[in-house]
């Protein structure tokens, strides 16, 4: 019998494979339309990401709306983050960040970043010390991504939470009740009061008063925040509040989870590190960890593959593929010589596209280490510190 | 039928009087012995205050084993608050802070006040401006009551909640559960989220870490926390998470409730302005106040007076008095010329004794009224300003 899919920020599983169809119905989001890409291509002048073109990115709220201003000369502002529970990045966290990047040089507006140091403190059991250390470490990884300094806030919640920012906390919080976060969360009687409570630490950032140092007293600022799909039940809750503040609500574009190695049955998991790549494995365990663990949709003897040709829907390497190598001619020729007929053909083997990953992700990650290696901590502390920051407000 | 007495940080209810010593069994904390006040005056040099001497403060958590630590040169810091709802504080209100100045003064320790503006936004559903300007009024009425700047800090939630505040807050939410919080506090489902984690950010100011400025990252100085009563299930909550969280347990000092105008059932009102006596009336309106509001315990006439004499167990004449008149030969006299058989005589007439409370109440009053004409918004922004203050660490 088919187990249902459940998808929280804490928990992705089901029988199989996400249903991604279902999970727009489910959490009322929309799919993000090709019109919607060819738009954001005119409006800013640039190639749509492959993020875009293959469909990474696929559901929103709302980002017509922030388009439609937009092209009215209308500015608006980036909203991601990440919990820092690790300082292991796989590359599946990778994704939010590269896609804000490519937003943030495409239409030129200010970013903020928040690192949840408080959540993993309290999900994890970790050390307040231990999960500021991290929100640092990630904050470099994050940094290496390349995002313009002039334009980026990364802020952790333990050294920033305060002022306006918990001001917005305070009036998120009395806006949505114990039943509600219950409905949309899961948490129950033995939950303890710091995660209740929680969701409107990370509902604050939507909220442009949340940053007096960017945005002055403006409160009606457009926000977009890009993000795994999970994280859809925090924005559900904060859009729900968000006309009872006075404010806009935050839009969102949302992405698939980035599959394990072992298969597209939900998110990697950061306590076994077979089942992903991360961003500081070497080249040899990158090609180690493909080879032995990336699952492959070849039979599973040379005779099934001759016979049946590699079944591309479940196939890892090339999944990996159409996130990460970005020329489509080249995609397209894998795809081409992997197919039924080409694949049986001995076009190309199960080897052959394992190399040809190997090397596409080796490429990226040397670039994301060297990058990585030359942050230094002043950089940290310049991207971190809460200051002014150029930004055209129409109204 | 009885009903049976409620008392919580919201709610003070019951048939008639406040049963104190049931309050002490079902709260769990401690009488106030006399041999404790005599140890304070001991170690202090100093005369009890009149609360100790009458009574006012009554109960107390681990008062004695501050009393020990300090007799072997260790020293402890004092924390009290207020909530913000309004400009007009009343006698009442001043009862905590007169007592707290007569603490900082006979100890020489270091104070910290917090201002629960988050707290009031949120019950009263106040805007936030509001809340931080009625926290700045409030802090004025506060500074006239005689506080030493060099040891006291006031701080409002909206101000100064963040860094290692924030961090304690988060700390001490995540070891409490929902259940608990509703079954100290009455919260229910329909309770929203900013409710059920208030009991951390009030929990917060009992330890010394949330003031790095005042005792650095010091984690075992002792807190002591004067309050009435009804506060005592938050700090019950503390006591319960600090040895988890590798802190002291504060200990608490406790007074009974200063009785409404109207007679002894519960606290004042706040929006029954007939039903206390403000730190702004006049002295025609406290004149007229007692006089036309002030419960007598005379009897309903003249004959029943002088049959019976006044019942000193209900007469607020008499109870305000006991707290605000320093005099103890003087209250005696009062007493005795009061007492069945001096009553009856008409040897002192209910108007008597409310001219002679009127007096006395304006005395402290004006200099009241005095005291806060003299603050400034300087001395405001001193009080308030996060600072270092001389204080000597044993441990």
């Amino acid at each position: 019998m088919a187990q249902e899919q459940v998808v929280t920020p804490w928990e992705v599983s089901g029988s199989g494979a996400i249903d991604y169809d279902k999970l727009i119905s489910q959490f009322g989001c929309e799919k993000l339309e090709q019109r919607l890409i060819d738009r954001v291509v005119k409006l800013t002048g640039k190639r749509a990401h492959t993020f875009l073109r293959r469909g990474v990115f696929f559901a929103h709220r709302d980002f017509e709306k922030v388009l439609d201003s937009y092209e009215k000369g209308e500015k608006f502002y980036l909203y991601t983050g990440r919990g820092p529970s690790s300082e292991a990045l796989h590359l599946g966290h990778l994704i939010p960040f590269m896609f804000t990047k490519y937003l943030q040089d495409a239409f030129k507006v200010p970013l903020v970043i928040q690192l949840t140091d408080d959540e993993k403190c309290m999900w994890k059991n970790l050390s307040v010390e231990e999960t500021k250390r991290l929100a640092r470490e990630n904050a470099k990884d994050i940094i290496a991504c390349g995002f313009d300094i002039s334009r980026t806030f990364i802020f952790s919640d333990f050294q920033y939470v305060g002022r306006g920012f918990y001001e917005n906390m305070i009036t998120i919080a009395k806006s949505v009740t114990f039943n509600q976060v219950k409905g949309i969360f899961g948490f129950d009687g033995e939950s303890h009061i710091g995660k209740i409570f929680f969701p409107a630490v990370q509902a604050a950032p939507s909220f442009p008063t949340s940053f007096p140092h960017l945005f002055g007293t403006k409160s009606k600022i457009k926000c977009l925040i890009p993000c795994a799909i999970d994280q859809d039940p925090y924005f559900r809750m904060t859009r729900d509040v968000a006309p009872r503040l006075g404010y806009q609500k935050p839009a969102l574009i949302e992405s698939r989870f980035f599959p394990a190695l072992q298969g597209e049955s939900g998110k990697m998991s950061a306590s076994d590190t077979n089942s992903a790549i991360y961003v500081k494995d070497t080249q040899k365990e990158i090609k180690k960890k493909i080879a032995n663990y990336a699952l492959s949709g070849g039979g599973d003897t040379k005779e099934l593959q001759r016979k049946n040709g590699a079944n591309l829907k479940v196939d890892i390497p090339f999944k990996y593929l159409t996130f990460f190598l970005d020329d489509d001619e080249e995609l397209e020729r894998i795809r081409d010589a992997s197919n039924l007929f080409e694949y049986g053909s001995g076009r190309m083997l199960t080897g052959e596209i394992k190399n040809i990953l190997s090397d596409v992700l080796w490429k990226m990650v040397e670039q994301h280490q060297q990058a990585r290696l030359a942050v230094t901590e002043e950089m940290v502390d310049a991207f971190m510190a809460p200051r002014e920051m150029p930004f055209m407000f129409e109204k």
